[in-house]
């Protein structure tokens, strides 16, 4: 095998663009897209980075990777929305994880020049987009997998809000 | 609207642990998880993160947030392994990306002390970790959804090997 990298590595990452939502505030928000049908946001792709959105037209979906920029340090253990007991956070979609990188699977509505119409938005306003995948199902769909403790929980997350808890 | 964050913001960010596969090099590896089935590796996440892994045992898939660590720079039209025609980057998943972040959603098959077996491993040997988030598929499953020009090329997946565009 390869000689791991050194610890140390850092990876600056810029922003290409940014989300913009109806979600101002971290409390109240839907936790997952699947709280979050049909609301709508849009995308505003950095002008400089317009040339790699040619064929996103085609997708349906999208996968989205962002900052979570308003989340301040990070936990090991969190409670979720979805629970009453602790989990680790890498059992959890929780915000505050030691890198803050966050992920949605959302609806491409359309696509007008740099702007993107997007659906079922998860996302805080002003969240700094770092990278747009195609969502493909034959790679990203898999139907039947079990989910541990939120197996029980995941009913509930069309109706739940976020409150002050990642702040 | 919040005021969108300025366009010089970097997100630093620090590996969590270290993937292991058997690809040691980045032509002739399967391009996805779907042409990766039973190939196994393994995670060594860093000690100091190890309790955030509570309870991500009881998830069959996990996905995985990583570095590019062995693409150079990036290119806003790319012709992927799938396709001879070019597409915006951002409608592939091509590793040549503004912000070098990889994805792959895998099969967790156990969990002892720091190491995770994970199967399904699409992953160059080395990689730098950024995040786990266990798979959900009331959140990340969606099986009818529209993917471009990869509807044509998807059935190709499963045989297909790299080669050496994306150095």
């Amino acid at each position: 095998m390869n000689e791991p990298d050194k610890r140390s590595v850092l990876l600056p990452l810029n922003p290409i663009g940014i989300i913009h939502s109806p979600f101002a505030d971290i409390a109240g928000m839907p936790i997952q897209p699947g709280g979050a049908r049909g609301i709508r946001g849009t995308i505003e792709v950095y002008e400089e980075f317009r040339a790699g959105l040619k064929d996103l037209d085609g997708f349906s979906r999208i996968i989205l990777i962002y900052s979570f920029h308003r989340s301040n340090g990070y936990a090991l253990e969190v409670k979720p929305f979805l629970d009453d007991n602790t989990h680790g956070v890498f059992a959890t979609r929780a915000p505050k994880r030691p890198n803050p990188l966050g992920f949605s699977t959302v609806r491409l509505i359309g696509v007008d020049g740099e702007t993107l119409c997007i659906e079922d938005v998860d996302v805080l306003d002003g969240t700094p987009l770092l990278d747009i995948k195609p969502y493909v199902p034959e790679f990203d769909s898999y139907c039947s997998e079990k989910a541990g403790w939120l197996d029980a929980a995941g009913g509930r997350v069309t109706s739940f809000r976020s409150d002050e808890r990642f702040r």
